[in-house]
């Protein structure tokens, strides 16, 4: 029974990329810049790992630079855009990771950071991309993430490299919650930058990678210091961390992941039609849209939602309020303003995510205890009209 | 037979850190800022680690950063520096590592670096420092490391932190060669910023820390985003990372380490001895000052250091012809550089660095390997004249 539905804050580690883990530290743990026979097996493995997210990503391994996560990727690739051109504008959707907006806004200035606006379904509009790169200044960069991991809604990312590349305008994707549940083919074609995170898709914490343009290979740098990654970032090497992430990402192969999200999607409608069924009032937050297939993002019909939260945790459902970076903070979520919640609405929101291993009998285990948690808070409330459970 | 004489380059992972890691993999896997029972748990570790880091370098967790290596850190506090006072000079050593180096001249440009000489013993001299600080422009931070990595030499940072406090002036010292080998109370008091590296003294890699000062703790941020770390380092915590780091930490207990050097250092110069006895014309660098216990750096009497490096690895001995960071460029090292070596003694120089567990006997089997590969070599070039061995 496998009652964690919080998988795009994070994932427990795959069996499969502990033992990489476990080997690389045991066996691969010299410095890979060293110069005896050790040292240079170590390297092999990196050079090899390089090689082997590269083909996945339909790219050359120049153009992968290992980080220390998403977070350090965005800002490494605000920061080259800022480098490049400092005076120019750049492009960010209004529902950006806050490692995206914080990068921009700190490398460009709030004043030259342009937020594209999304639907109400919750997508980035085109349009609004397209009229901007015709009439607005050339902009440095636009950044626009594959798919929101508050609302798991997936953004028109393959349109939004074209158009940039028509207007010779870098593209810069957050693939954080796309990578390890949707195909990778293609990615490193259509975007200049490509930003993954490990502990997304069941690697390791602290490590993720980044993919560069080849006209960035020459000057691109998130740490500076020793030669390490070409330049692109200095520092030793985690590669137990590397070689965990490579490990996870192949027990996510292409082909198995587009045949497998068929049945996840079937199992997610589901609890969905048994959510809405169960706890009337419940709404879903864009029912209708191309979202990930392991996220739902739903309102519930009253009570604020740290009190569902906090009862659902008692019956060991682990669920989210929105983003887990924002959790902590109270701050309304930017992503469900963006979309035109209210601030009363926003504080009724939650945020459901699966992962591979959830099953459907998982899912339904959820719904059964998100009605039980609705019967006693009517209950509670109708008996003693206050309630000091959250 | 513990062969592997580059500890100052990485260390193997302690048994201790991997279990550690291995554990909070297992089951501290959750996203600190979620607002479940589990996060919570993984939330009351994280701070556990800050605090117990906090404790033995004798300050407040509230300075505690965790970051992923001494490289992020050392950027971090440049960019820092330079944020607050852009225009001023900043005052480095000449024998720092690129990490400093070249954070420094990123983010202050290169002409206003200036950039501390060191005596012909290796230190840096406090006279120039002193005379730096009364004569020149108050700088944004003076950055001179713990020790050197090269040379081993111990450099005076507590004088030059009573110095600096005395100016009024920040202090940051590039702990990342002192922590695990000397005892860490005392640096936070004196170290306004201080930067240490888990895979340095047996943690994992991919994770280090920070000390900032009590000033910088409402403004200081590394990588932004998330609100992680108090919002001085953005992106989901390495939890299993950092626990390990600190585990790796607890097996090196001040009166342990203020003890067991004693021992080392003599296990050392026994192996010095037994060099310059057993292959004559090797020339200890500044042998006779406060160094490492750990480090030798000396340069042999003929044939390039390659050469050396090649045999003594078919003989099983991994040691280095400088820092891992250099080692793979064929740059001459700075360090030499600065201790006024010239080009061609340069190319004759082997680091050597032992560890905790390297023994009394493997140091000296270490200096017969070398008068082995000594021995081959000279008969080598007298047989032929001509060696395409490395």
């Amino acid at each position: 029974m496998n009652s964690y539905f919080d998988y795009n804050a994070t994932t427990p580690i795959s069996p499969a990329a502990r033992d990489a883990w476990r080997e690389a530290a045991e066996h691969f743990w010299h410095n890979p810049s060293s110069l005896y026979r050790e040292a240079g097996a170590a390297k092999r493995r990196l050079e090899d790992a390089r090689e082997a997210l590269a083909d996945r990503l339909g790219t050359e391994p120049e153009r992968v630079v290992f980080t220390s996560g998403a977070t350090e990727g965005n800002n490494a690739v605000m920061a080259h855009a800022a480098r490049r051109q400092a005076a120019a504008p750049v492009v960010i959707s209004a529902i950006e990771h806050p490692s995206v907006r914080e990068a921009a806004f700190r490398e460009f200035g709030k004043e030259c950071v342009t937020e594209l606006s999304v639907t109400p379904r919750g997508a980035v509009d085109l349009d609004l991309l397209a009229a901007q790169l015709e009439n607005g200044d050339a902009p440095a960069l636009v950044s626009v993430m594959g798919a929101n991991n508050e609302t798991g809604v997936i953004q028109p990312w393959r349109e939004m490299a074209v158009l940039c590349r028509k207007h010779d305008v870098p593209y810069h994707c957050d693939a954080s919650q796309w990578i390890g549940k949707y195909p990778m083919a293609g990615l490193g074609e259509s975007c200049d930058f490509l930003t993954g995170c490990a502990h997304k898709f069941g690697g390791p914490k602290g490590v993720g990678f980044l993919l560069i343009p080849e006209d960035a290979i020459t000057d691109f740098h998130s740490l500076v210091g020793g030669p390490q990654e070409s330049g692109h970032r200095a520092g030793t090497e985690d590669l137990p961390g590397i070689l965990g992430m490579i490990a996870a990402l192949e027990t996510h192969q292409d082909a198995a992941l587009a045949e497998a999200r068929v049945g996840r999607l079937a199992d997610r409608t589901a609890f969905e039609s048994a959510l809405v069924e169960r706890v009337p009032g419940t709404c879903i937050i864009v029912s209708e849209v191309d979202r990930l297939w392991n996220t739902v993002m739903f309102v519930v019909p009253e009570h604020p939602n740290l009190k569902w939260l906090t009862r659902l945790a008692n019956a060991g459902f682990a669920v989210s309020t929105g983003s887990a970076c924002s959790a902590g903070r109270g701050n309304p979520s930017r992503v469900m303003e963006a979309m035109g919640l209210d601030y009363e609405e926003m504080g009724r929101v939650i945020r459901v995510s699966g992962g591979w291993e959830t099953t459907r009998a998982d899912w339904m285990a959820l719904a059964a205890a998100i009605e039980g948690v609705s019967t006693d808070l009517s209950s509670g409330s109708r008996q003693s009209g206050v309630d000091l459970g959250a």
